[in-house]
């Protein structure tokens, strides 16, 4: 099949969150740990959901959310994401495709439901995970279109995907297409605990394929086993860019020969901090694609994360286009 | 089965909403008429969900909406309304108990899946939906627990689910269990066109069983053929209290010889109307259960009203406990 041409396609689990606003106490009632990512099994999902304040619907999915964002700013961009022929598969395909992204990956038949993320949100804004992959997790290599892949001038990939065998698979097939096709590979460290269970073959990734890297300050030194500094030393060289997000401080953009301080955009509040390195992914990619300088490149990442956390649920929920008019010119 | 005490029993279309923004032009597009409920089948859910913006999903259904709200009032409550045992089955369940009311009717294991209303909110925070009742419509008369209709100071049914003739014996039966145990009866006329189809059953009903009826000032003139002050003056005598919502006017309390004039409650922002008229009812309700004075009761639901406007979703996101917490001393 014959692709027109695309500034980014996403590869991640395809998931739907479920999100409810908690009390503190509840993390600790169930053992969270605030800001994080924890799997979960269907019968952990079943407690944790029965425990849960009302909640609401929406798509979600790291990669998913920042390929959102991407389209919502003007750019073209595709999926690659595996949801069951179900009620919940339906949702996230029809909001993928709603805000323009290409999305043609065959929903699975049999066995597993679509994936969803329980997300705890507290009053302090904080989003904790508890995702069931459910059928995302086994996105497979056949699911990966290599010729989208090869028309997308970026690939992005998300950590989280890289904790099932099948997966994993899927995205080292993707980035050959990628890198075959003379293409940037970029990468998100997704989670702390993501980048402890997947160090060694991480820190392989980031000195051979990926060009473009992004990740919050706490996983970049858990990556390198080290505080911020040093951390940002290590990394220093060994990508093209390195985008380093550190929350109400803004962010670092790490270049072989550069550090650009990034400042965060204003919120008026911080209501649900959920996708806000996901849609800072997707303002970055926009102005990169577009071959932006990368001060520009930092101040869409930072807009647009600062439109992700003004509400509950991580992707925009006004045009990234508008938002940015002013930068964009 | 014995039951508590309950305040009030909801029985209405089980439903999850998914809503989305949309410009004015879409209305006309799909030849829409702004603030009513159409009911659609599968094909046309499929054709309208298809051009619909990215959406949220959220439990509603308008009797289930208002049961909710009272809950947050701090009252009792329970619903009678049916699911599926699917994905959004599973999530009308979860939403309706994770606010503490009492639902046990058994999800359906066949046949048609849970109802889903495609909500669309203009620029004008005019919501316009269109409903694919699915299983929700055939809510068997088995499906209504007389002990525990019987155990509620209150029922509260939707016209909403007088469409289909199996619901309509379902709820006959409720209002008898009700009136046989010495409860009140109350009533929505939920929707002009409603009251179209209904006309001559629910001119009956309101001479007869209903004790309480809710309505907004198209739906009584729709209902007795004339204009609002005519209407008015059909209608008294004919209940107990009347309660004739006029948007941001307010609402008229009509009893057999007064009429008092209460005031709309202050909003920030109208966000979303949906859910207006469900939890303008839960406030009303909280009031009435607990035997408070009419202005009161008036001034709970306006409250309760002015939250549900204030946010995309019907159902209320705070404590209406904490909200009304001035009124309730």
């Amino acid at each position: 099949m014959t692709h027109h041409r695309y500034d980014v396609v996403g590869i991640g689990n395809a998931i739907v969150d479920v999100i409810s606003q908690e009390r503190e106490d509840f993390l600790d009632r169930f053992e969270l740990v605030k800001g994080s990512m924890t799997l979960i099994d269907a019968e952990r999902a079943i407690e944790l959901y029965g425990a849960m304040n009302p909640a609401i619907e929406l798509s979600g999915g790291s990669a998913a959310n920042t390929v959102a964002g991407l389209a919502s700013f003007g750019g073209k961009a595709a999926y690659i994401g595996k949801v069951r022929n179900d009620q919940l598969g339906d949702v996230f395909a029809h909001d993928v495709r709603a805000v323009g992204v290409h999305y043609d990956v065959a929903p699975g038949t049999e066995g597993l439901p679509t994936a969803r993320s329980l997300i705890v949100v507290t009053p302090d804004a904080a989003r904790t995970m508890n995702t069931f992959l459910g059928i995302s997790a086994i996105l497979d290599p056949v699911d990966v279109d290599v010729d989208l892949v090869a028309a997308a001038d970026v690939l992005y990939c998300e950590g989280y995907i890289w904790d099932m065998e099948v997966s994993k698979r899927a995205i080292r097939k993707a980035v050959e297409a990628s890198k075959g096709a003379g293409r940037k590979v970029s990468f998100t460290l997704s989670d702390t605990f993501c980048v402890e269970r997947h160090h060694s073959e991480w820190l392989e990734l980031v000195d051979g394929p990926i060009d473009v890297l992004f990740g919050n300050e706490h996983e970049l030194e858990t990556l390198y086993g080290c505080d911020l500094e040093a951390a940002l030393d290590m990394l220093q060289g060994r990508v093209e860019v390195g985008c380093i997000t550190r929350g109400a401080l803004g962010s670092i953009l790490v270049t072989p020969d550069d550090r650009i301080e990034v400042a965060p955009a204003p919120v008026d509040q911080v209501v649900d901090t959920t996708g806000a390195g996901d849609l800072y992914a997707s303002g970055f990619l926009f102005g990169y694609t577009r071959g932006l300088d990368l001060p520009t490149c930092g101040a869409l990442a930072s807009l647009a994360a600062s439109e992700a956390i003004s509400h509950v649920g991580a992707r925009p929920q006004v045009s990234l286009a508008e938002v940015a008019a002013d930068l964009l010119g």
